[in-house]
């Protein structure tokens, strides 16, 4: 049996290794057009930053040795040949034509079982003079060299996208001493990552640590001729000596549409549970291919180094014989900037409503373990639910805490279709140094309870921005105590804090719409209930508090 | 509708302000012996060692305001009575009486619901002069104030018990400067939490830090008058100036036994899923309860802060009217020893066998996120399943990385009756500041997929170790390159790298007993898959490789 497959790198070297480990009587082979393989391509930009020091690290085993095509003889069994394109598959012959890249060379590989691991490419979008030097993308070492190699301290570089792949590098180049400008093109960074309330802690990271954002903007096309001058925007232009462009990225189907095997909606190589193509002995793993989105069961392009290796096991699996199945993903989604970690896992909140879900959402910020512990950082929160089940469709996470295990947690939740109740009862692991007692995760789940139940009602600071900024007629009650109302405060909000307000109660009007707020708002809430008890007609917290608000505060 | 609530701490706190905000007409009382209340217990060891600063903290809300009964009367609009011991339970008179323990005056509480928070005591067992002064325990404020005081640099002090409190107690103590000796009954540390194999991290990061630790050590009590001077135990005596008896607790149930209300096998009150007590107007939550552990669905004694505060809403929310439940417990546990992180959910190996399941194990160590991250940290997990179903039983983590996210992940799958299969398909959160490609839940779940299918065959450290012993006629192959065996091995093992394996399977003998092993045991499972398939009849890996081997080792 022979078994080829096309692409070295996560789920191509995967999907190898697995298959001759579970059958080793097969001949394996792998092509890669590359010269690198199996390296971490996630880890660029820590080479970008050299956080990495060492670009063979990123091609290492754990134990220090490189996965180089001798490795994989060696270790795997498995033959590499590397610099070799595939060019053609012959599907009635079963054979591969391919091209060495040096030499010129063309000769056919001959397959019972293919693998494809193409991978993907950036979506470089058709602009103006896209072509001229100094326009970089980011996805392979031969780029991370090229940015390494020009991005000297003081050079303007303006970063293209403001998706994961481009706030890591936009956070690499600043660490380089780069003057950095990320230019996205919708009115939030990490759009499709994050709703706007919680990407937006990530734009204030950015510009503390002096990056540039600028949304809402639309490039055109840039300046230039022998070398990128300026970048040519709807929001006027930038000057920049180098460019990366971060679109996102495309699957590499050329070689399977030519084939003609069934690309999915998603433009991205269609394949079942067992990632099997439309052809019963070719199939496909990794970047190339689309997956199943685990909550609304349709068919999504979220490519993700973790998904590639697993589907790698199973295409590898299943080419060498056996029979194993992969079920999908939740689009989780973590990244790094500086010092704000922020991540998701599931739909957020626009997904979920352009989806036609009626969404409950609740944003709870927090220590992210007592704060009675020096190291506590603040994290914020954010869950949504569908309101007709109370199932939880998504979890988003941002702060400078502990973000990773809660989205894993509800990751984990989510994919059993996990209830607000359940996820509220999880025995998630307690002790001072890791955990609250009542972890933020279990917090926003009573939270999101108390919401389905009719007992707590927020209303999201956007809309009470809106409120303030139409003049309605309504009070803003801020219930901290009087020297955070000193500090920072929302304007036009009257303070009763929440220690007095039961004595207070007859200095606010009982028929007016009341809406409370305070740091986070577990006060707000109580300040709700308090209000509510005493029979006050019309009263809501504000989701998150002030630590969530997005807008301008007055100090 | 009066509800009173026994007991101001986690448990009783958090049922008596929710039921007041359920139930705003409700006269909530709650009444406590102490004079602290609502203060975070499991912070004391926290701030024995000056990590947390002001006993204030540990009192607060996260806004800073102290947790006392003027709070929990403004916002909560609840009465708390310190000082004041509930001492008979009147069933059909529907009325507590209670003794103000300053001025010596009886009077009675009436309740139309009554919630017994009581919580526990340190089970200190009947030791030949326990009563000595200089014997503590680490339970309330006033013990921690009063080892503070006690706890000077260069004192000598034996802890007694390596349990959670023990162990914390003993970090704190020698932050302090104090001599610490730890002696344990049983022969390994945090018996019930790890496996041997992994309690022995912690128990090596205790010894490197400068506690002594002494195990299968029996107390049989204290030398001393004045004040203690010896501890006596079966491993002979042992100097001490302070001795902290950490034995584990029991609850406090003797207001409930008196009150006629059913106890529970474990000894605690036995309560419904709606933390209901045998009479239906009394509820029970916290340390004085029993609950449901869900893997085994028996009942079990596992207080815990974060399950107590769980219990609390449960009980509050059904004292008020309305309706909830509360599932049970997973034996979540963690801990933080120096830099040594540990925790569980589920059931160990020893728990599982103990219970009757036919268990496969997987012992897998690896960095906690990408080798190549400056950040990344070793962790070991051990995942126990059965055998039959490929259920996940249980999961162990101990290390200087993250294990409190694998273990919260885990216990949410745990949770839902998650197989291996499930577990190395979950959609973890994955960037390299984070986790690698392949989170180590994944690969520990991935090995386990191989074992239970028959293609890895795992040997446990122990029994290899036995096999030394008894110098039974095998062959350890140390399949590591030549500068890891140079620098660490197990004494007779014989070397021959994965790397030339396939090259020299002439040198090793087909039909004798090979036990690969590498430093993880990814490489030893390669070796194995390699020898098998070149027809060798008995080869198995040794799980966990060398990180995990609690034995000698050579230099």
């Amino acid at each position: 049996m022979k078994i080829l497959v096309i692409g070295a790198n996560a789920a191509g070297a995967k999907a190898a290794a697995k298959a001759k480990r579970l059958n080793p009587a097969a001949e394996v082979t792998v092509v890669d057009r590359g010269e690198f393989i199996s390296y971490g391509a996630c880890g660029i930009p820590y080479y970008v930053s050299d956080t990495v020091k060492e670009l063979r690290e990123l091609m290492s085993t754990p134990a220090g040795v490189v996965r180089n095509p001798a490795f994989f003889a060696r270790v795997k069994g498995v033959t590499v040949i590397t610099g070799t394109e595939a060019v053609e598959i012959d599907r009635s012959g079963k054979k591969v034509t391919v091209l060495e890249q040096k030499s010129g060379e063309i000769r056919t590989l001959p397959y019972d079982r293919l693998v494809l691991a193409t991978g993907s490419h950036p979506a470089t979008p058709v602009l103006y003079n896209v072509q001229c030097p100094s326009i970089v993308t980011v996805k392979s070492i031969e780029d991370a060299e090229r940015l390494k190699a020009r991005a000297l301290p003081g050079t303007a570089v303006c970063v293209v996208g403001g998706g994961l792949i481009g706030l890591e590098t936009a956070e690499a180049l600043r660490m380089r001493g780069v003057r950095v400008t990320v230019l996205e093109m919708r009115d939030q960074l990490l759009p499709g990552v994050l709703d706007p309330e919680m990407a937006h802690q990530v734009e204030k990271e950015l510009r503390a640590n002096g990056v540039e954002v600028v949304t809402s903007c639309q490039v055109v096309g840039f300046d230039g001729e022998k070398q990128v001058e300026r970048v040519i925007t709807n929001r006027g232009e930038f000057p920049a000596d180098l460019v990366v462009c971060a679109p996102g990225v495309r699957p590499n189907v050329t070689l399977a549409e030519q084939a003609g095997l069934t690309l999915g909606t998603t433009g991205a190589i269609a394949v079942d549970e067992r990632m099997r193509t439309s052809d019963p002995d070719i199939f496909a793993c990794g970047d190339c291919c689309e997956t199943t989105h685990l909550v609304t069961g349709r068919k999504v392009y979220l490519p993700m180094g973790s998904t590639a290796n697993k589907q790698g096991r199973v295409a590898g699996i299943n080419a060498a014989g056996g029979d194993a199945t992969f079920s999908g993903v939740l689009g989780t989604t973590i990244i790094r900037v500086f010092d704000c970690n922020a991540g998701k896992s599931g739909l957020t909140e626009a997904e979920a409503r352009a989806l036609g879900y009626d969404v409950e959402t609740v944003l709870a910020p927090a220590p992210d373990r007592p704060h009675f512990m020096p190291e506590a950082k603040p994290i914020a929160l954010k869950l949504v639910a569908d309101r007709a089940t109370g199932r939880i469709l998504g979890l988003q996470a941002a702060g400078m805490g502990d973000v990773d295990k809660r989205i894993d947690a509800a990751a984990t939740a989510i994919t059993f279709g996990a209830t607000a109740e359940q996820l509220s009862q999880l025995d998630l692991a307690y002790a001072p140094p890791f955990a609250s007692a009542m972890d933020n995760l279990i917090v926003a789940a009573d939270i999101m309870k108390n919401k389905l139940a009719g007992e707590a009602k927020g209303i999201k600071p956007r809309e009470v921005w809106r409120k303030l900024e139409d003049g309605e007629d309504f009070i803003l009650l801020d219930v901290r105590s009087p020297d955070e109302h000193g500090e920072v405060r929302i304007a036009g909000a009257k303070l009763v804090p929440l220690g007095v307000l039961r004595e207070k109660l007859d200095s606010l009007p009982r028929d007016k719409e009341i809406i409370t707020y305070c740091k986070v708002s577990l006060r707000g809430y109580e300040a709700q209930k308090i209000l509510q008890a005493a029979g006050f007609a019309d009263v809501k917290f504000m989701d998150g508090g002030i630590l969530t608000w997005p807008y301008e505060l007055e100090r």
